[in-house]
């Protein structure tokens, strides 16, 4: 069995419906997943994810190291074990989170030296370090050690970037062709599979350029890097489509930090297989809803007397049985489940549009749902 | 069918089961509420609630009344419609709260003027306020406005504020009687109860007085209060142990803030049928669960490598799926599902207790029962 198999694809974009083969099982494609960073999905419990039918979450291999620590993760038997999920887990190789913090970090060629952000102590990350913490986190999917440029980034420093970027994503597949027993991290079915990451800014030569360079070391999939880091939305859009030219259509396909309805529908229709973000947690915790009517936040004045469930197309957790006079009464009388409800209903809210989605690339009515979408999801300010 | 019978008596003891009447089905005693004040049990969902066969919640009337306020609850169509919780609902009058707030209020014999701790406005609750309010709300258990005096009080203070409380319980017994359509609150089948509330601090000539002036008025329940407010636990106990040859044995009696395992399980053998405290979910959100061996506190530091469930005789959310380290883990991280995991216990750990106590005296193993599991409790520090 092939570790990704494309099933359908949409006559007018280039979305397509896939399985991707994982040791827990199968993901159906496009997907989003979760963010849990510290080994949990903020307000969120592995039984509740279940029961959203959530396929993959992410882990952090950065802020799983520092805390509770890799002895802890290997005592417990991986992070599966340890958090109790036995679906699919994508880590993160931290690279984001230690080039983000420019006052405590010095990059050589080697790796990167960083204090931790909880007590200071003095750490090195190099890519055969950061493959070893994957590999010992247990991840089915695991990414390289990327160097992710902030925004605005110019021309010279982007292509340090990327350069960077090339050398260690190297350097990780050498360390995982090595670690891994099965020799290959071309994702057998159940093995672990280990994914490049592309940079270059907004500069399409500088994505071009980086895509080619690990779309020749050949890994199992691509993830497209560096977006979503505050760059206007269009100069996004414009980096995914010229990133889509030149990845492999065989491979899957992964947006880094999207995102928002929207971007979910327009960045599957250039062809994204695997989505992830804490915007649906984030949001939640402020009482940013997503609902098929558009984004609403319940803690307005409004809220206070409108007993109509948040999002009357949703049975999640919080619609079935909540008001939005309910919820917005436990946003400003401080209740913790106040921030527990919105991010259920924003995950679902997610989930729920990536399983519409694939229905839609199935059918051959995807660009006219999009459309319908949209609609009625930016049509109305509320 | 009477509004409280009583099933099965301890031979050994003056612990009784019994069957409370309420309009939204019969309640099995001795129960333990946990404790709602502003429309939701701290971190936990009514479906959580409902998942551990909950019977009783408590409301309080100051807190709801100042948010969201009766126009919302009553527009919601009352408290139960409006959280979504559909068992029986005990609200408290609010007298522990304005009492409290000791520089905000100013007492007459009229009622009491108060400034609300969220806005600073101006407010005045009197008993016939009381009972409007807990009327809108739509609770099945009222309780009178009584004032509780703080520990410690010296006796002039302390029979001031019975005498202040006898005269209050009339006057909510009459603004109650005229409200309640079945003219009653003797709680026939489906209909509210008024329950009194005792003071007397630990004077137990003034717990009789206060015990016996509302027992001769004649209300369908009796809640022991002024208690668990910072005396000593035997002086405590001596009250409730006094105020319990007082009270009419064929009424329902109610020990207000109790409590600990070890309290539920010494008052319940006094003859207590209903308890309520904040301390679950508190102590759950400090980290400190109870568990069959003791409480303990998650967040020390050797529960960092303790892959043992918290409490391997529990069956709860917290305890079928996760670890003592994983929830350690979620607690040093800062994680907010910490804190809904451990209150989830405490209160599952308190609702099975009582489960467990009702079937003691059932089966007439209740001392025996009550020694073992404080033998176990009590016997290891963790």
């Amino acid at each position: 069995m092939k570790s990704f198999e494309i099933l359908a694809r949409d006559q007018g974009t280039h979305a397509r419906t896939g399985r991707l083969q994982t040791a827990q099982g199968h993901i159906d494609t496009p997907v989003f997943a979760p963010v849990g960073t510290q080994g949990a999905v903020k307000t969120l419990l592995s039984q509740d994810l279940e029961k959203l039918d959530t396929q993959l979450i992410l882990g952090n291999a950065y802020h799983l190291y520092l805390r509770p620590g890799m002895d802890v993760i290997e005592k417990a038997g991986g992070l599966h074990a340890f958090t109790s999920w036995n679906r699919a887990i994508l880590t993160d190789s931290g690279g984001y989170q230690v080039f983000s913090m420019e006052q405590l970090r010095k990059i050589t060629e080697e790796g990167v030296e960083f204090r931790s952000h909880i007590d200071g102590s003095l750490h090195f990350f190099s890519p055969e370090k950061v493959i070893e913490i994957q590999v010992a986190l247990g991840s089915d999917i695991l990414m390289c050690f990327d160097e992710c440029p902030p925004y605005p980034c110019d021309e010279g420093r982007a292509r340090k970037a990327l350069e960077l970027t090339r050398r260690w994503a190297k350097r990780c597949k050498d360390a995982w062709v090595a670690r891994n027993p099965r020799g290959s991290g071309k994702g057998v079915e159940g093995n672990p599979q280990l994914w490049a990451i592309t940079q270059g800014s907004i500069y399409p030569d500088l994505r071009r350029e980086s895509t080619q360079q690990l779309v020749e070391m050949d890994f199992p999939g691509y993830a497209i890097g560096g977006l979503s880091v505050g760059e206007p939305r269009l100069a996004m859009l414009e980096m995914i489509q010229r990133s889509m030219e030149w990845l492999p259509v065989e491979k899957p396909r992964y947006l880094m930090g999207v995102g928002t309805p929207e971007d979910l529908w327009e960045a599957v229709g250039m062809g994204v297989d695997v989505f992830d973000c804490v915007l649906p947690t984030r949001n939640g915790r402020n009482g940013q809803l997503f609902t098929s009517q558009g984004r609403l936040n319940i803690k307005n004045a409004p809220y206070r007397e409108d007993f109509s469930p948040p999002d009357s197309q949703c049975d999640c957790g919080l619609c079935a049985r909540y008001s939005r006079a309910y919820l917005h009464h436990l946003f400003r009388a401080g209740e913790l489940s106040a921030l527990r409800l919105a991010s259920l209903h924003n995950v679902a809210f997610l989930i729920k549009l990536m399983r519409k989605i694939r229905k839609t690339i199935t059918g051959g009515t995807f660009q006219a749902e999009r459309r319908i979408f949209l609609e009625s999801y930016q049509g109305v300010a509320v």
